[in-house]
This record gives C-alpha cells, sequence and structure tokens, in this order.
C-alpha cells in the first residue's frame, strides 16, 4: 500500500495535499475507492479509501488506525560534519531506515563543503526530502529532524539539556563506543559527532570534550570514511539498545 | 604515506609491478628515495624505499617491519544476491574498511540484476579493484576474498564446514541478530546472507536453513533496503566480538 504524510486528520478522515497530493494522482495514479496508509509523524498510522480527489486536496475514510511498534526507542542523533559529494544523502538515507532520531549537518574546519545563506537552506530541504523517502520506504511513522547547518557554537541550543555525546576519534586509543555505551542512559537522546573527510581537527575535539562533555571514544583499527564511521556508529548505538532486532 | 600491494619480497627488499606499479610511476609519481608502505595478504607491512625505478618493477630496500593489529578477529563474510546499480561496489568498499572478510555475490530468485559467464568474471575483478582500494584507504593489510558469483548449491564449498550461516529474514519475528550471535564461536567464520531488492524467497530461506543450518533472524522492525541491512549486520556481528572498538 502506497504510503503518504496527511497534512491533517479528524475523527473519521485524513487529507493529503501539496506533494504529496501531486505525487498520489500524477506518480503513483490513485483513483477514488484506492486505499491508502498515511502517517503524521505522531507515531500512528491509518488506512484511508479515497472519497474525494479534488485539485488541492484528497479526502480519504479511515478504515483502520495503528500504532506500530517501528520507532527506536533509543533517540540516536547524528552530527554530520559537512561532506563533499553523496555521503550527507546518503547517510541521511540509511541512517533514516536504521531508525535515527535526527541529523545536524555541521560545519567544520576540516569541511570542503561549505555552505551558508540560501545554499543552505536548499541543501537542507533535499536531505528533509531525502529522509521523508526513506521513511516511507523502511515503514516508519516518524521522519527523523533533519536540521539546519549548525555551528559548533549552536549545538548545545539544538538538543536536550540532558544529551549524550560521544565523538568518535582516531587518536583515542583506550575507550571503545562499546565500553562508553554502557555507562549512557537509553532514555536521554544520544547524539554521536562525525568528522568530515579530513576528520576533527584536534581543537574541535577539545571543545567537544570541555563545552558538551563528549566522550571521544574509538571505533577500532581501521580508519573508516565519513559515511562509514557514522552508519558503524549508529547501528552500534541502536543495536547496544536493542533496536535493531 | 601511499600503500602498495607487493609482488614479490626479499629478506631486504620488495618488488612492486604491473598495475600497482604503474600507480607509482604514473599516478602519484614517486621517484627513487621515496617511502612507500608495502603489504601483501601475509598480516605484515613493510616500508620501504624506492631504489630502482626499472620500466617493469620498482625495487624498494625494507626500512620497516610491522604486523599492526589492524585486521577483524572474527571473520565475518557477506553472502549478497546480486544487486542492481551501485549497492555491490558500495557494501564492498563500506564492508572491507568495516573489516570484512570477504564476500559472496549470490545469484537468487528475486536478483534483478542477472550475470554470467564473462559479465560475471569482469564484474568480479571491478569488485576487487574496489575491495583492494578500500584495504589501502582503511590501512588494513590483507585483502578481503570477493569470490565468483555463485549459486545457492555451490555455497556450502565456498567457506570452511564450521561456518555459522546466519540470514536476516523480514518474516523472523523471534529471534534478533544479536540473540544468535550469543550462540556463535568467534573462532569459526560467520556468513550473513543478504537478499537482493525484493528480500529471499521463503524456499531460498527453507533451503538455507536445511542445507546451511543457517539460522533465520530479524534486524528489527523497519524495513531495511539490502545494502543497508548488508552493513547493519556486518557491523553487529563485528562488534558483537569486539572488532570495531
Amino acid at each position: 500500500m502506497h504510503r503518504f504524510k496527511i497534512s491533517s486528520r479528524e475523527k473519521d478522515t485524513f487529507n493529503i495535499t501539496g506533494e504529496e497530493l501531486h505525487h498520489l494522482t500524477h506518480v503513483v495514479r490513485l483513483e477514488c475507492g484506492a486505499k491508502v496508509m498515511g502517517f503524521d509523524n505522531s507515531g500512528g498510522q491509518w488506512v484511508g479509501v479515497i472519497e474525494e480527489l479534488a485539485r488541492d486536496s484528497a479526502c480519504c475514510r479511515i478504515v483502520e488506525e495503528e500504532f506500530p511498534d517501528v520507532e527506536a526507542k533509543a533517540r540516536v542523533y547524528l552530527v554530520m560534519g559537512l561532506a563533499k559529494g553523496e555521503k550527507m544523502e546518503w547517510v541521511i538515507q540509511k541512517g533514516t531506515e536504521l531508525g535515527m532520531a535526527g541529523l545536524i549537518p555541521l560545519r567544520t574546519k576540516r569541511s570542503v563543503l561549505q555552505l551558508e545563506g540560501a545554499k543552505a537552506r536548499d541543501r537542507v530541504v533535499r536531505w528533509q526530502r531525502i529522509a521523508a523517502e526513506a521513511v516511507k520506504q523502511s515503514h516508519r511513522v516518524i521522519e527523523p529532524e533533519i536540521m539546519e547547518v549548525a555551528d559548533w557554537t549552536q549545538l548545545k541550543g539544538l538538543l536536550p539539556a540532558e544529551t549524550q555525546w560521544l565523538i568518535p576519534y582516531e587518536d583515542e586509543k583506550t575507550h571503545s563506543l562499546k565500553e562508553v555505551l554502557q555507562g549512557y542512559e537509553p532514555r536521554y537522546p544520544i547524539a554521536v559527532l562525525i568528522g568530515a573527510e579530513g576528520g576533527f581537527a584536534p581543537e574541535e575535539v577539545a571543545w567537544a570534550e570541555e563545552k558538551l562533555q563528549a566522550r571521544s571514544v574509538s571505533l577500532g583499527p581501521r580508519i573508516l570514511r565519513t559515511e562509514t564511521a557514522a552508519l558503524a556508529a549508529l547501528v552500534m548505538a541502536l543495536a547496544y539498545f536493542g533496536d535493531l532486532g
């Protein structure tokens, strides 16, 4: 069944509008009587039958309501140093499937990709679309927050005060991610800081340790690309708290 | 320091030939006196100084020998249903960085990509190149085995008899990967079977359970793309046995 993000919901009906409506009418070409699955980021999903197809809205009669146990319990955020090419796109796509709670694109000293102003906002919109698609593909019912491109000094304000910060760092030889997770509370958010292509500058790691009380951790002896490190850390954190089966 | 796969090694020297030599002379353009790192899939690596640059070989004097603790202890193989587009490429690249022992491309009922004969062999050669590059990038010293495209009936012969087989399957609701790993021996190889785009056909899962004693496992409630499932299972297996920090 095709899945759509719904724009409004009453007791017995929900509405699909905007881009989602365009997708329904012009891409998958559904007509009255067709069944669709709607979600609204509240955690529920609703099977609806298309009753009315107007130019600006599709009205669907709700025939089934579900609150599927599909979202991860642990709230793991990725904070990604801006990386070139398709790296961000695919971390967002795969990270959404796996169950990340959100992603913050971060300007770092060694980021080759520079994003400011309108260019940054356009890119974030594109990333949000990729996440929205991945939510449907993976049958999640809550979209991860893909936040605006941030600087180091803004980070603390973007996540709850209880957030537990991790920073994989190749010079960290003592403490493993696994070991540090043992001291972390699944009921508070976890944010994993991932460097761009060149990794983090030592002063950035020091800043995160001091200002965010981030724990620097090792992901093992092999050098991982930024996108590989991001997904590995996400999988390890979600798996540790039982969110990957 | 640039890393090269060496073709032969004496007590005090090693030689770089073929494609590796071409890369040394024409791509990174090194000359006599330059230091290079050589590896030969034996587990060691050697720092050498280029002493002689001939048309068919570069002879390097060994100035340092190391046996770095960089390879994963657990030997985890991915058996990937042939998938379209760049999916195989990137599982091979990322899987190599993470520390997989090898990959077997598998013809499955629902594989859209069909590879036979010369076409299959050419593709495998390309995949082996991608793995070789990822070995250098991640500073591994042993290349993963990227095997020929196989059919189900060939699988058993390709890995040791003690191999412990896992098959993530979306209809498996009871047993998680994590739980099944608890019964597995890190000293024996682990092979994870990953379906192509359409997943495995039920009869393929039944065959793997009967003929390979594969345990079907759940990767959680979210639907993962084939390439995401492959990396998630690999990370979980390597992390479980302490190979990712």
